[in-house]
Parts: C-alpha cells; structure tokens; sequence
C-alpha cells in the first residue's frame, strides 16, 4: 500500500460517482499540482457490474457489488457516498465512520433528517464528514458558509436550489407553454425525473434549505416544519401577469432571522423584480444569495446539478479530508451543525411572517368588486400597492391582479377567505409572495 | 496569557482595519459559536493615537505607534497587516513571519510583486500567509479557487474587481454624465482617492488579476507583462452607442487559458451583453466569473471594498490562521503561488488573443467611406457582424460603429493602422472588445 497517496473508495457508479471517478483518473496530476495532495480511487461499488460508463472504463478489480470491499477495507481512508436514499446510505456511512474513515457524501436528503446524528458519530470517531455537493452541485456555499461567513450574523439566505424547477419556470417564461407541457418536455430531456414529485413540489429545495439553515444558524430545523410549496400551481397567466408588473416567478427557498430571533424557514414561489441578478439566472443553473452582517448582500451562481459539477465539489470535499489526513488533523467537523442541539432559535411559522404579496382573483365584471376586496384587505390592515384588472376571460368574469405592500401572513389568509366567500369571487385565488430585498 | 484563546494584532487602524477590531470586539461569542476558536484582539498600531474611531473605542494600552509591540510581540499569534503600501509591509510581514507569527493581509499591491517571495518565507517558517480580502473584498473568491476549484482546469476567469471603476461606469449608463464629472462625484462620495490613477488606470484590478492567476495557474506572471487600459477614455457616446447596440461596458479582469497552454492577462473595459448577470453588476459591487473544466460557469458577488465586507475576508482569515494554530497544523500554504517558478505556463501577448471588436470611427459623410474601411478590414480578415450609422456630428462628419466577428488583435492593429491614414477618418478610433462567453 503506497502511504504516500490517499485512497478512496465510492459507494455508487450513478451519474454523479461516474464524473468522480473521471476528475479522479483522468485528473490526477492536476489535482496533485493544485493541492499538494495524491489520490487513488480503488474501489466502485455498484449494483450490476459494467466495467464502463460513458466516458471511462475502469480495471475490472476496482468495481464490487459488495459495499464491504469499501467500508470495511483497511486499504480505503475516504468513503464516497453517492447511492443516495435513506436507510442503506445512513448504515454505510456509519459504517464506514466506525470503520475511521472519512466520508464525503452529497445525500441532502439523509443529511436534513439525520445530520445531527451522523455528525456527532463523526466527532465521536474523529473523522470528517463533508457534504459540499448535497447543495447547490458545484457552487462552493457549503464552504462559504462554514468558513468564509463565520464572522457574520447571517440575516437572511434565499436560494435557487432546484434546477428542474429553475429549467422549468425559465422555459415557462421564455415559451407560451404550461406546467404539463413543460414538465413532459423537462422529463423528456433529462432535467425532471419521471417521478418529478421531490423537485416539483419543492421538497428537495426544502431539504438543501434546511442544510443552509443548520449552517447559518446552527439550528437542526425539520423539514416538516418548514412552509413548502412547489410550483405545480404555477399557470402561464401568472407567468405573464407578473412579467407585465415587473416581476419574475422563481421557486425560492428562503431562510430569514427575525427580529425577536427566530428563523423563517420556506420554500414557495417568489416574485422578484424582474432586473434583479436572481431573477435573471436561468435554465437548469442554482443561485444563492446569502445577507451577512458584516459583507453584506452576495451572490453564489453555478450548474447545481449534473456530473462534473457536482463530481467537482465531490472532489473538493474529497481533497480537503485527504489534506486533513495528511496532515494528521482528526477531524475538522462543522461546529453549527454540532450545536444544534442547544440552540435556542425556534422556527418562526409561517402565520408570522410579514411580505409583500400578489393576488389574482377571478371576479365577476361589475361596479363595486374592487371596493368590497379591498374594503376586506383594509379591515386586515393589508393595504394595497397596485391594481390591474385584465380584459374579460369570457362574458361576465375578469382577472384582478392586486400587489398589496407588507403585510401579515395570518391576516391575509384570515382576509382572503373572507373574500373568498363573497359571491362575486369565482373559484380560489391565487397568491404569490415578493421578495424585495434581493432587488440587486 | 490565556492559552485557549488566539493572540490578534493589527498593523493599521484605518477602514478595513476599524472593521476587523469590530468584528473582533463586538462579534467574539458569535465567531467562537460559529467556528469553535476564541480569538483575541490584543493590540493595533497606528502612526497617531485616537482611543476611538467611529463606532468603537479601544482600551488605551491596545493602542500603540511601534510595530513592535505587534510584530516582536511574544504575545501575538497572528499579525493582520492593513498599512498598505509595499516597503513597511513587506518589512513588517516579513518580520513577523520570522517571528513564527501567521500573518493575514489585505495588500494585492505587495502580494502582485513580492508574493511568491513571501509565500517560500512563510512556507519556511512554517506559518501561513492569508490574503482573501486582498481581491474582491468580501467574496470568497481566494478560497473558492485554493480548495473549492481544486479539481478543475481553470479555463478562464472574468473579474469586475474595481469597485470605484464599476461605480463611475453604472453611473455613466444611468445618467448622461460624462467621465469628468463622474469622476468628481466619485471622489466627494469617497468611492473614489483623490489620486485616482491606480483605480481608473485598471492598475489595481490587474494587481487582483495577478493573483487569481497565480492561483489559478501556479504561475507569476509581473503585472508589467499584462495588457492594462482604465476607463478614462470611455466617454458617454460609447456607452450610448454600447447600449443601443445591446451591450453594457465593464471594466473586466480577464485570464484565459489559451489552447496552447498559455495565458492571456489584460484589463480593459469590455463589452458585455446587456442581459448577462455580469453586466448587471452594479454600483460598487464585484463579481467575478470562473469557468472550470468540471464546474462550469461559476459567479461570484458582493462587495469588493468597504469597513466591513472587508473586515469579514480578513476575520475568515484570522479564523483559519487561527484554527491551523488550535489543530497544530504547521501551514496551510497554498501550492500553486510556490510552484510558480517551476511553471511551464507562459502568458499569451495581447497581440496573439482573437476576440470581438467594437469600433467607432468619426469620418466625412460621403459615398465610398464604408466601403474603404470594410475594406482594409477584410484584407486584414476581420468581418464584421454589424454596422450602424448615426446622424451627422457637424455638417460633415458622422460616427460609423463597427461590431466585428472574431479577430486576431494583431491583425486589427495594423488594420486600425492603415484606417487612420484614410482621409475620409478623422481624429482617432474607439475600440473596445466585446466578451461574449461571459453571456450566461
């Protein structure tokens, strides 16, 4: 065994183990040069054996179906998770730890629900554990945040961090198609799974949320305390209303302390004024701003997805547990995440939060409709910014489209359901909250 | 002397220096939550004796005039240098690394021209030399390209790093105003010196740019050798010619590697499509661009100057420095900027780059003139994509904007050469070169 270079082993040949294992091949002096540090990929485990993937072909002794030949091989020191799920990733990986080796894993979805767990079995057994490549693929936020953000008091983060959404609600703006259409079209070529649940419905962008909160804020918040919308309801009416006003509709996943020191924790569609950098990132492209006390507004844009962007990331996670080897550190946990525990920041509900928000009822074209919706809004204390009303949708109904100024989440539920029971309204209302404070 | 808690000295308490004794003071429990160090801030030199700046008073034996009781201090463990200039740093850092102190700077001036001295100095001593906040303030871009990039060939880079050239250019595409003038409000905002050669010259963005490519290369390459223009002569008919062509003028830092492993390095404003994120930067923001191999397309945003976006690089810095001292980490040098000697990598004169033109002549208004331009042009194989005309100057002469596909700059020089000598041109040529692979 050379001690001189590092050995890695990976737990899934899928799209993403397979950009690993090229950058690791095919890359090797590069990454020597760039870091100072030698690795050697070994092992690749994976449920059929193919000896190729597209683009490489490994030796025939590098690749096993059983996950054992990794983590417990004396011969690997970092384990490279990437089947993703739930319960055989969560036993490999402790494994593995337990075994004293390092891991890097990019499995948001294992990490949002056991990531104080796991992380606390990698204290525990002095080994690093790094997840770059969970959120926001190849864009270094991860690490911006554990080491470049420290002396700020994060004030607020708000993500692009679905790609399939982003790819999505782009070609919706771009194109006259709706959601179906779109999403037949985003399935066809690749960017949404054929079950598009996870992505569409926002539970993905939730759980890379609740990564970024636990970093920001040290706070393991779960995922089902978060507010969660997809954007399944989104039509082209909406699309083209919110362009017409200066916006653009973009799935956010957005994280806020509040005054009295709680955090917002949601993922719902957003309006963003239609000039502002994050209103502008487009296609299947992931962007996060992050509002520090101390730097300010800033912005991390990159592909949040695919094989060697996110294989980039892998690899970097990759090269900083191989330098913490060589340079015998035992581990160089995230302390946030550690602390979760003891946090006292509690999640601020959705009810609480005050907005900005637009609203597109469906109301019958007569004198007096406006002035009893808004007569409703005034008694909630919700005041109006601008109205637009469209021409008729057919004889007698019409769309008015109203962007109310900050308002309270609470009384705008409590207001429209009063002006969902008047007899001019015709069918639910459709509302969208605004997120001014990214207009950079 | 408190054993777990970091020593900090500052040589310097001007802006950047003011924010860091902030951070230092006001922010410590957050900054040991965050990063599990406690850091100290024990003394700062300055050359006069105020107790306070604006916003914090400091314990009058922290305040001394001698760089001594920093630098020879057996007390402190990490200098932060913010004095600026080269002579005195680079005695001071030097001295202090000597010392086996880890050293933190801002200063790209001294790193441009003597970096790679200091890094072997520090590498021998065993400590490391920090330097985020030297290039684009508060974004993280150092790090990003020292450990996020690792696995990537760095296929090029694109910085607005000059603050005070962004502003006076976004101020110049929103208002009429001519350089002069925004020069003048520049300065009595305090965006810009009162010598502001090394700001509009593109001196200090080329200082920048040499160190992204030392990191992103491992090569050092003398800011002597890069092609540099400022923007003192954008005048608002560029920008309005600029704009009406679809195009936004920046000053851009760019460095790309060429296909024969060399490194194109220049400064110059650019022309970029007006609906790209990086034309959309604005004010005194930066925002660098880098394209990997693996990653992709990559930006990176915030403020690039300023107390505190600045002060939180150098307090990441301190905290690095400081958590390498807590593990018992010798150094955590970075490899590239010590292997520059050994590099093979050599730059490519501005001479041999290929790109895009933006040409305007002042010529007579009468038949043929096109025609004999294009027609040196072509001799030369230079095409063209696009030409306007506009109204008449005076009565005689009209200002002719040429677009120009790619072309080898050589070959426009010595076509601009031989369009001056016609009769029909008078006066100069603008030309300013358009970046179209930035048009994400």
């Amino acid at each position: 065994m050379d001690k001189s270079s590092i050995n890695i082993g990976i737990l899934g040949w899928g799209t993403v183990g397979t950009g690993v294992s090229k950058i690791l091949v095919n890359q090797n002096a590069l990454i020597s040069k760039n870091s100072g540090v030698q690795l050697s990929l070994k092992k690749v485990v994976k449920r059929t054996l193919p000896a190729s993937r597209h683009g490489i072909k490994l030796p025939d002794d590098f690749l096993t179906t059983d996950p054992a030949d990794v983590v417990d091989n004396p011969e690997i020191d970092i384990v490279v998770e990437l089947i993703g799920g739930i319960a055989d990733a969560q036993s490999l990986i402790k494994r593995a730890i337990r075994n004293g080796k390092h891991v890097v894993t990019a499995n948001k979805a294992l990490l949002a629900e056991y990531g104080g767990e796991l992380f606390q079995l990698a204290q525990k057994h002095q080994v690093s554990l790094n997840f770059e490549a969970s959120t926001a693929g190849g864009i270094p936020i991860i690490k911006t945040l554990q080491e470049s953000f420290t002396a700020n008091q994060i004030q607020s983060i708000y993500g692009i961090v679905n790609g399939t959404c982003n790819y999505m609600l782009t070609e919706m703006h771009e194109s006259d198609v709706d959601f179906a259409n779109v999403l037949a079209d985003a399935q066809e070529k690749g960017y949404a799974e054929a079950d598009p649940t996870l992505d569409v419905e926002g539970i993905d962008a939730a759980q890379k949320l609740s990564l970024l909160i636990a970093l920001a804020y040290g706070v393991n918040i779960p995922v089902d305390q978060f507010h969660v919308e997809g954007i399944t309801d989104i039509s082209q009416q909406e699309i083209q209303y919110s362009r017409e006003l200066g916006y653009v509709i973009k799935l956010l996943a957005i994280a806020k302390l509040t005054d009295d020191n709680r955090v917002e924790a949601r993922v719902h569609p957003t309006l963003l004024p239609d000039r502002s950098l994050l209103a502008n990132v487009n296609g299947a492209y992931n962007a996060v701003c992050v509002i520090g006390s101390a730097v300010g507004p800033t912005l991390f844009y990159g592909q949040g997805a695919g094989e060697m962007p996110t294989a980039s990331a892998v690899v970097a996670d990759i090269i900083d547990a191989a330098k913490s080897i060589q340079l015998g550190i035992s581990s160089h946990i995230s302390h946030a995440w550690l602390d979760n525990a003891h946090s006292e920041i509690a999640v601020c509900p959705i009810d609480d939060i005050e907005t900005r928000y637009y609203l597109r009822f469906v109301v019958i074209d007569k004198p007096g409709v406006l002035a009893s919706i808004c007569s409703i809004l005034g008694n909630y204390d919700i005041s109006i910014a601008s109205v637009v009303q469209k021409e008729p949708h057919d004889t007698e109904t019409v769309s008015l489209m109203l962007l109310t100024h900050h308002a309270r989440e609470k009384n705008m539920k409590d207001a429209l359901e009063k002006i969902l029971k008047l007899e001019v309204v015709k069918g639910g209302a459709k509302l969208i909250r605004i997120e001014e404070e990214v207009a950079f």
